[in-house]
Formats: C-alpha cells, structure tokens, sequence
C-alpha cells in the first residue's frame, strides 16, 4: 500500500507517492527511538524547553512553504493554515515555558515525619519523568496543530519521551516537510538521534500501538479508527495508556435572553457551524433554540449564502454524506441547504436540519450521530427541562456552549446539565476556537475522549505523558548524582 | 453461589452464609448510586471533608470488634489487624484533611488575556469534579486498608464519588460490618443516601463493572482476577478507567557496603519477606546480593527458625504453592525451608531460593513469577551489570530498594535502574511499609498497575477519579448561582 497527495478542490493526485513503512524500517525506528528516550528522559527539563524553542523557530521559518503544501492536501485555505502553523509553534513554546519554569517536572519533596505510626513517614522525593516512546498519529484535520509536532507531540517530547509518529494520508507532504524540518532543527539543537521519527500507512500504525516498546498512543480522528487502536492498546500483553479523541457531537444551547440579535446570532452560528468546511472536533453540532425562534429563519435565509469549501478527502466526505443521510432518514426535520457542489473535487452542501425536542426525544440517533462536516441540527424546544432531558441522554462531548444573558435564571442549571456531559462549557462563546493555555480542558467522557480526565490541548496535556516515580529517604548527594550521571550519558 | 467465612488457621467454615448478589439487588443498587452521585458530587468539599470525618470515628469506635472478625477470617493477627484499622482511618482523615485545606478541588483561574491570536483567551476556571459512580473490589490481603473502606473507597468518596463495593470472599463478615458501620455514620452524617454500597459474590463485580452507570472501577488483587475486569471495562461500548494493582515482583538490590551487619541484615529481609505471611504487593520478592556474601548463609540459618503464619485462603495457598513450584522446576536453585507445617488449616512452610544471577539470566521466569506468599529469591551476582541488565528484563513493580552506603559509587546506576522499572524506590529501607502521604506513588509500570500514572495510596489517590471541567467566560455570579443550586438538591 501507498499513498499520494490529493487535491480536495480538484480531485487529483499529486506529488510523490509515499510508500508505506515496512515492519523492518518500523523496527529500526522504534529501537532507534528507544536509544533517544533514555537519552532524552535523562535531559534537564530547562535543556529540552531550550530544543523546544529551537525547534518551534524552525517551523516559524518555513512558514509559507508549510501553508503552500497544506493548503494544496487539504484545502482549508492558506489564512486559516497559517494561523494554525502560528497555534502550532506557540503550543511548543508554551510547553518550552513551562518547562523554563520547571511547571509539571519540578520534584516535590514530603518531608520525613518523625512521629507515631501511621502518622510518621520518611522522606519522599516525588519526581516525574516521560513514560516512554510514544505513538502518535496524526490528524486530517488540523495538518499541523494536531499532527506531525502538535500538541501530542510537543507535550510527549516536553514530558522527556521520544516519539514515533503516524502520517495522516491526507496530507503525506505536509506531514513529510514538517518531519524533515523538525529532524533537521532537533538534531542541530542537540537532542539525540531518533526522538522523532516518521511512518506511513495503516500496517505502520498498527504495528506501532502494538510494539512492546511503545509505552502510550494519541490519536484524535474517527470513532472507528480510534477505538480500533484503543482496543489494540489495551489488549497488548502490557497494556498502555491510549490518549484517543474519537469524535464529540457537541451541543450548543440559546435560550430566549440571548437572542436579542438573531440575524447576528444565525450568523455566528453558521460561522461556526462552516468553519474548516464543519471539521472540527469542537463543531457546533447540535444548537437548542427555543420553538418560534425567529433565528431559525435566520440561519435557513443565511445559509443559502455560505460558500462551499472542500473536505478534507474523498473518504471524509463519503462518511459525512452516509451519516447525514442516517440522520436525515431518522428525523422529521425541516432541512435547509447551501449552495450545491458542482464540478470535481470533495463538495457537499451545507445543510441545517430543523427538529422538533419533541421528536428527537423519541428518536435520539439525530442528535447522536456525529457528522463530521458541514452539518448543523438545530433542535427547537418548548421548554428548558426539554433541553436537560436531551443532554442527559446525548454521549460525551469535548466541549458545549449556553448563551443567555448573565442574570438569566435558567443559567445555573443549563451550564450544570452541560458539565455533566462535556469537558468545557463556554459561555455566550462558540465552542470551536481551543485556546491554548493552563486553564484549558480539551477532553470529555467516552467518545470524546478514551481518558475524560485528562486533556489534550494546554499545558496540563504533558500529564498524560509523565509517570511519577518516588524516591524514599534517598540522599540528597545521590539524586544529585543522579541527575548529573545520566545526563552525561547523552 | 453464595460464601461463608474460613477460619484460614483451621480451615473450618464459620458464621453466616453470604448470598450472592442478585442481578436484581444489583440494578437498584447502582440505581441508588446514581442518585447519591449526583447529590454528593455537588457538596461542597469541606462538608464532603466533614463526612469522612465522622465516617473515620464511627470505624474507630468500632475498632476492636472489627478486628476480632477479621483476625478469624484471615489469620493476620490482631496487633497487625489493630495498626491496619488505625492506617485505614487516618487515610480517611488525611483525604479529610485535603478537603478541608481545597487540594485537588479548588478551582485554577486562568484570567483572560486580551492580545493577539493565539496568545489572547477568555477567562477558564478549570473545576474537577467526581467521575461517577465508582465500583471498588476489596482486597484479600488488607481487609481495611484496601478493602471496603480503604483507599479506593475514601479517595473515591473525598472525590464527589458514590462507590458500590464488592466484598472479597475471604473475609466477607468484616466487610459487611465495616460495611454497615459505614452506612449508619454516614446516613447520620447527612449523607445521601445509597452512596456506599456492598455487594457479594464473582458475578456482581463483573455485573457492576460492565454497568453502563459505573464510571470508573478500582481493583488490587491478582494478576488473572484483575486483568479479566481490566478487559472487561475497556471493552465496554463507553470504556471506563480502571485502576488495577495486579501484583508486583519488586526488587531489593544490596551493595557490600551495605552489609555490615550480615545477621542484622538477613533478619531485617526475613521481617520484610514473611510480614503478613508474604502476602504483602511491596513483599521483597527478589533480593540481589553479592556473590559469596555471608548473609546468604545468614537467611539459610535464620529461616528455620522462622514462625508459620496462615494463608489468607486455600485459594491463596494453592496458587502460591503452584506457582512455587514453577519457580523450583525452572531453576537451579539452592532450597532454604522454614519450618513446616502440621495439621489443618491453611498454612505452607516458609521458603527461600537461591540462585545465580547468570541462571536467572538465561531462565528469567524464576524472577518473573509472583509467589504471593512466604517465598523469597535470593539473586547472587558477580558485578552490578547482571543486576542492572536483570532489572531491565524484569516486568513493572510497585516498589524496589536499594541497600548501600550513600558515599557507595554504584547507587547512582543502581537507583536508575531501579526507578526505570517501578514506581518508587527505597533507599536503606525495605519495600513493605507504605506510608499515606502526599509523596507517596503506589503504582508502577504494569502488572505492577494497569495505570502507571497514578497512586492508590496517598492523597494524590484522589485524581484518580476526579474529572476536570474549564468553564470559560462564566460570569462568577453564575459560577457561584451554580454551586448553591446544586447544593440545595440535597
């Protein structure tokens, strides 16, 4: 098997094919990545943080050759990819500060207790390090900022792991140049041989989360192939952590007082809805608007302005289309299009479908079925408690939304259902626009995410990579020696 | 299938007979859990802290009938049963205690940044709250510390959790009293109802832990028992988080210039190896000692005149003694017994192997397999190379030691290998003896722990179940309209 660049605007093949890595060049890569992780784990945090730096200005300078390539693999638009490249670099300095300030890697030190059983206690040294290799794979929908060095990247390598990246088929020549960029700058910066590496196609990816030597995976794309290397990870004989962002139907609720403005609001909404072609795993996918709302006119006038933009690829469009067929067969809904595709290339129209809370309460499927792409359901309801019902009853979401004014009273118990089912609720904002930061959590319950306690974008993701290790009454000259004893391994 | 209580000193049946949990009692019971999470997991944390307070006197003031049924049922003596009571309510008192001072559950701001794209954000509170219901399998070997309100359970509850509790069959009697001591303390508490629960037999706890309402599972215990509950939680439509402790070989390593004291040291190994009769997760299970070192000969005296201790169960002793025997056919060993045992109950004599480190090397099950009882590994070796390169052949564990003189130049390189495979390392102290503290981390890379990244004893126990949500842009009149609200449920 192997792979080519395609065009989503056009329909055609470009540039070189990638031949998938063989089991052997697999093999190689990992036991070179192994070499690098015990060299790197050994590295002091405040010296990777420096290699971060080096690494995220090298990106910076190739910045338009990376939009150039992006934006001809996947069509997202060079304003949209160079801001993402920007996200991208400011992710790894983020993480490079972090470390600067010793954040996630300083040891905390419990000191001895002298005192009566159970009470008294040594002294414990509580220190992290990187867990090991890990396996990343990356996204189609963000080429930089969630692939080849994105946010499971930069926090693998900042919590000391080496990694053994995945390329996205969709965008082989991106994933390749940022490689080959960042390959170039680590080793000029120092780090060791092998701290990242690069493969290609699906066997790779399968052989990669089941290696003995592989100690974590991060993922984030479709449910499918997400739980499929969930399930290989967990079912090694040594089973590993599996950071997997599996798709969120993310819901979205206005409520009367916010809705002063409804041609601005519908708007937004398709703003939103639109943006990235509706890619995003932070989609508003499913808006609450309360029955005879004059913003669903709104957005049925506004849409049929929307431009089209291409998907991604021929197959994320294939799974948009069969899933929005699903919906569109399961629900009574009043459906609204955009303009439609016409010519080659990966188009389909965008499309709102209006549904009664009534009617999707007693067929859920249309408010459960994620489709990833320009599609919007915009559930009308009567009352809120119809709202809270159909939260309850929804799957895990990355992110949910309430818009209503500040002293609405039917805020408090809206933002509390949605709590109870998404990692973050915004308030009177969209939920796509993932900043990233401390205060961050990018992760929900199941499928959200495969782990809803730990995030994926922020600083905090560099937990997921770091495995505590506590030392016991050890003196103070040998964790010093320590330290200076196996950096010089390097 | 139902259970009574073995006295494991004479292998007589004795008390009530324990029904197994019908898949009936078990639907209203995690009913029951719901409904107390969703009260519970919006108390406030110092009120939650109050409640494990009361919760720790009621065990307190029931000490000593606590620790009669439990010493017949599982043979461990009472002053260790005495200090295993004391241990368990100071766990509860110190997550308690965490409450009261908002560790782990006072929310981090992130204020608002108001510049460029991509450093610019809104404001994120980033909250935590408990996961869900929680399904916590006691422990056969700490019928308090890790049993029906051990660790697990206090961390679990200190989290905003409810936990359903399935008792172990070797000590069923202490689990219901414990049990039933619990519900009235927290039923005059204030606590909502249902928010422990207690079930019996095999089938409820895999009924529970592929209940679709339970949100996480907690389990220490054997490696087969818990990698079979492991599957079935990650193989669930919605996986869940499952903290596993399934069994640990950890090593001790000596240097010589630790040994200058044979006898005192061969005493001390023996204390730690046979303390609970073996079944300890941080037992001393392989000790490396230098080539021709006097303290083999030491342990080979001292042994025989060692005291029987009982098993904890026939099911213990069997599977110790199987396994047992799997390490003397699979190495050349030198055989050191204790004394042997005579007339009923559960009981198998003491025993330690000892071997060459270039033996195990070529046959490594001899340091691989678990005798989860009376039976240590002595390794002799020539150069700290065969034990550096047997440690990194060895599976994750739990605890390790390291015994040598702080100026000794090989600590360093000992330690590291040390810290590389398990999850805290002892310096000039044996593994056995956890202390409950911030510092501590009981976990290690697997079977040591299905989550390496995790403690099950200590205060950081709680992040366990904690699941975090960033609330961005909220108004703080919504924030705190939202807390009293919730509250006022109760």
């Amino acid at each position: 098997m192997s792979n080519q660049s395609v065009n989503p605007r056009t329909g055609e093949k470009f540039g070189p094919v990638f031949a998938a890595t063989t089991p052997q060049a697999m093999d190689s890569l990992i036991a070179q990545s192994v070499s690098a992780y015990k060299v790197w784990s050994h590295v002091k945090a405040a010296e990777r943080g420096k290699i971060l730096l080096a690494l995220a200005q090298a990106i910076d300078d190739r910045l338009q050759d990376l939009v150039d390539i992006a934006d001809l693999e996947t069509g997202l638009g060079k304003v949209r990819l160079t801001g993402e490249v920007g996200r991208t670099t400011f992710q790894i300095r983020s993480f490079s500060n972090a470390l600067e300030r010793g954040e996630f890697v300083t040891p905390s030190l419990d000191e001895a207790v002298d005192a009566a059983v159970p009470q008294g206690h040594p002294k414990f040294l509580r220190t992290t390090r990187g867990i090991g290799p890990v396996a990343i794979f990356g996204a189609s929908n963000f080429p930089f900022a969630f692939s080849t060095l994105g946010g499971d990247t930069a926090s693998a390598l900042a919590a000391g792991c080496s990694v053994v990246i995945k390329a996205h088929p969709a965008h082989p020549q991106t994933a390749q140049l940022t490689f080959d960029i960042a390959k170039k700058a680590l080793q000029e910066a120092g780090a060791p041989e092998g701290l990242i590496s690069l493969g290609h196609g699906f066997e790779f990816g399968k052989l990669v989360i089941t290696d003995p030597r592989i100690s974590a995976g991060a993922f984030t794309g479709s449910r499918a192939g997400g739980r499929a290397l969930f399930d290989l990870a967990q079912s090694r004989e040594y089973p590993i952590p599996f950071y997997g962002e599996l798709g969120s139907v993310n819901p979205v609720v206005a409520v009367e007082s916010a809705l002063t403005d409804p041609a601005a609001f519908a708007g937004a909404y398709l703003d939103s809805l639109l943006m990235g072609n509706g890619q995003f795993c932070t989609n508003p996918s499913v808006l609450f608007v309360p029955a005879g709302s004059i913003v669903v006119n709104e957005i049925s006038k506004q849409i049929a302005q929307r431009d089209l933009a291409p998907f991604l690829s021929e197959a994320t469009k294939n799974l948009h289309d069969s899933n929005r067929a699903k919906v569109i067969a399961s629900t009574k809904a009043e459906i609204y299009e955009g303009k439609a595709p016409s010519g080659a290339g990966f188009f389909s129209a965008p499309m709102v479908l209006v549904v009664k809370a009534s009617d999707v309460t007693r067929e859920i499927s249309g408010i459960t079925e994620e489709c990833f792409g320009p599609t919007g359901v915009v559930v009308t309801y009567g009352h809120h408690g119809e709202v809270v019902e159909l939260l309850s009853k929804m799957e895990g979401a990355l992110a949910s939304s309430l818009f209503a004014s500040a002293s609405d009273s039917s805020a408090p118990t809206l933002i509390e259902a949605l709590a109870s089912m998404s990692g973050r609720v915004a308030f009177n904002a969209w939920p796509t626009g993932v900043a990233v930061t401390a205060g961050q959590h990018h992760g929900g319950p199941y499928p959200a995410s495969t782990s809803s306690l730990h995030t994926s974008v922020g600083t905090q993701a560099i937990n997921r990579f770091l495995r505590p290790v506590t030392f016991q009454g050890l003196p103070d000259e040998i964790y010093s020696a320590l330290q200076s004893t196996t950096t010089k391994e390097k």
